[in-house]
């Protein structure tokens, strides 16, 4: 058993393992950066260790300050959050080296999940669906005759290159010899290399998640989906759970693929296996988060358990003697940022003068922000999540917006909460008609415009 | 379907009756005093009036001001919370007769629950246990043998008086007529009558509460009990659901009891029976609450229904077309009162200057106060209500002593937060030990020693 966790992470999430830590009875100790001085996590743990100056790179990166901190505080495990060092495998085996547990899978792991190709070739070795396509391909003719077997439409992309260029998209057979042949001059002219291979061209593809917690004796337990679909520049702006698409006769082909992978590379923690959905239902896996994420709170409200509790039992090495928790109502996270969607969503940090956080029946808050609590500019722009959990999907609506309609901030910032105000006001949010671009290429119109 | 609720109310119930409004569609009245005019019901609600002065008597208690406010914002419902005129069958009553529906049962209804003595005896008659007791008795004798049929010990008390006069304790037949004879002339000289009559003594009784909600159709659902049994001066300080002491068999037997009691007397929405229940688990009913409580929340949190919520629409005249609700894991609501428990529980109403609440997983904190906020001293002296939930029990006692920990609140005041986090630790309330007289009795004095 643990006696006391050092938590190498800041802002929400640092407040989101305190919490739990003291309900364990395991002491904390926060780091934190000198522009986090007055910061939550700070007050609330039981001992606070400045690491470093305001860069990320001089504290909440700095891997022998971390370490020094664990070493001078006494603590025995490490919790690294997510982002920052948490899926740093070169931290986690520093830290065992020095005796201390890292809470999170062995760096193998890490360093096996965190290579997109390597992650992608063991799913296939353990039988998932991947993402059709093709290693680098040696012409068009052949390029087009691996489009033909997967079926169009197919994608082209250049091999060693990125940003769109030596990039088509191919509807059909007809023309698609010259489309291939453009994308391979075009990458020749960009990359000095006109190598290219073929990938299935996923259509109005959703982007739903399996929250997996291994033990350190074999047993897989899976928590449910996450629909996290609407995105913006790759980053998650709301995520649910249950989705909405999701019915039960492929969310049980989505645990087995989960745990299969799982097993398949004896992974330990709490994990997070990823999928491209269809709109035919076929699920493809694209990568798996060796960390807690941002959104597992909806988990939490959907189960009824603490995920982060279990995260430390099983780094414990305690047993998960469980089955797999049932699903209960619907919850929805906002990720409220401070941000002024109305200029590109540009950060606008600043001093928060009056804050009233929204409570009451199935509504959650967390956080780090105060009344009077200044957001420094230095680090992500995230400074609130406010779930909500209700019977059914368009109750959780209902409450959210209810919620955020009471959510009062008030200084010289913005925050996202106006653009979460619209979202779920927007027909395919209310519909549940989601997918990856549907946000870029449709909803962010229709909210700046009205 | 309601358009308007005027929240005939102040505090922690009325931002909680906007919220559930709020997420049904329906706009919000606020009503306030003078000295709530900076008040958090005020913030939400759609729209609020001033209806008098301070004292209760010129604002909240005061019915034509209130029935003006409703008539003037075209309200068609009020929704009286607890306290106050929740319990006024007068008003009520005028509310109708003004086309305004008053949430809650009829006033006939009220009239007999709110007479203890005419609920006892529809009890009875229901064929619900009671308390066994005898009318006034003529003479010492006759008590006696009373005393001998329902068994010892028995409380002799006067029928005229109270605060203790001319009541007596008797343990045994031995000497049991010169005892009653004693309270008779005690009883005699304090209240110019010297009748008296005989109640069962119940040892350690623990006060046991069901939830029920009834619609207009007939249909009464039960949403389990709660144990209330930690009180001082008859005021409940701590509540819980489930009851540590209730086993399936024994709720089984509530359930029955108050769904009979309900039908029996045709109830129409939420309201609360009340028993004691022995160490036997022998239970009589005492009264009915024909409201909804401050406790509500528990039940919240182990059924995941908003109580709020069913009883509007139950006034609107919806069917209860659900089962029982299933009972998950274990609620506890910590009563934060604005008191100096060092000093005899006086109020100590006051500026709050700083303002950190609980937060996260299975914590939720129903309040109307803010930072910067003045508590006005006119008023009860709760001023927020803690509630968590838990897998279990002891789940649920490490969260709330967590939650307690971190609830942050500076400014000239003293609050129950330390009386909480000492009662959390006691030995009674851990084992679930618990009866209506054990904080009086044994747990203040061990919480003022150290």
């Amino acid at each position: 058993m643990f006696k006391k966790i050092l938590i190498a992470n800041r802002g929400e999430i640092a407040v989101r393992i305190i919490r739990t830590c003291k309900e364990l009875g395991i002491k904390t100790v926060a780091i934190y950066s000198t522009a986090d001085k007055d910061s939550l996590p700070v007050f609330l743990a039981d001992e606070a260790i400045c690491i470093g100056g305001e860069k990320p790179a001089s504290s909440y990166l700095n891997i022998p300050a971390i370490i020094s901190a664990a070493e001078i505080s006494g603590a025995d495990a490490i919790h690294p959050g997510y982002g920052f060092l948490s899926e740093n495998p070169g931290f986690a085996e520093v830290c065992r080296a020095c005796g201390i547990e890292f809470i999170g899978p062995s760096s193998e792991t890490m360093v096996v999940m965190g290579d997109k190709a390597q992650a992608r070739s063991i799913a296939k070795k353990a039988g998932i669906p991947i993402v059709p396509g093709s290693d680098v391909v040696k012409n068009a003719e052949e390029a087009l005759q691996i489009a033909k077997e997967i079926g169009f439409p197919v994608l082209v992309k250049a091999a060693h290159g990125g940003g769109g260029r030596g990039m088509r998209i191919i509807e059909s057979e007809e023309g698609a010899k010259e489309l291939i042949e453009t994308a391979m001059a075009e990458a020749e002219a960009a990359f000095g290399n006109g190598e290219v291979y073929v990938e299935k061209l996923i259509l109005k593809p959703r982007h739903i998640e399996i929250q997996v917690i291994a033990d350190k004796h074999g047993n897989v337990i899976i928590f449910g989906e996450r629909e996290c679909s609407l995105q913006r520049r790759h980053q998650k702006v709301l995520e649910e759970a249950p989705s909405p698409f999701v019915d039960e006769n492929l969310r049980q082909k989505l645990y087995e693929a989960a745990r299969k992978l799982a097993q398949y590379i004896k992974y330990e923690g709490a994990g997070t296996v990823e999928f491209l959905v269809d709109e035919d239902k076929n699920f493809y896996f694209i990568e798996m988060n060796t960390r807690i994420q941002v959104e597992h709170p909806v988990t939490e409200m959907i189960t009824g358990k603490d995920l982060i509790a279990l995260q430390i039992k099983t780094a414990e090495g305690e047993k998960l003697e469980m089955a797999d928790p049932e699903l209960k109502g619907h919850a929805i996270e906002f990720r409220i940022n401070v941000e002024d969607y109305k200029k590109n969503f540009r950060p606008t940090p600043g001093k928060v003068e009056k804050l009233l956080l929204p409570g009451g029946f199935g509504t959650r808050v967390d956080t780090h922000i105060y009344e009077g609590y200044t957001i420094p500019p230095y680090y992500d722009s995230l400074i609130a999540k406010l779930i909500v959990h209700g019977e059914n999907r368009n109750d959780a609506i209902k409450r959210g917006k209810r919620a955020l309609s009471e959510f009062f901030i008030e200084g010289n910032i913005k925050t996202t909460i106006p653009f979460h105000l619209k979202l779920i006001e927007d027909e395919n949010f209310l519909k549940g008609d989601l997918d990856t671009k549907v946000l870029e290429d449709k909803i962010l119109e229709r909210i700046l415009s009205n």
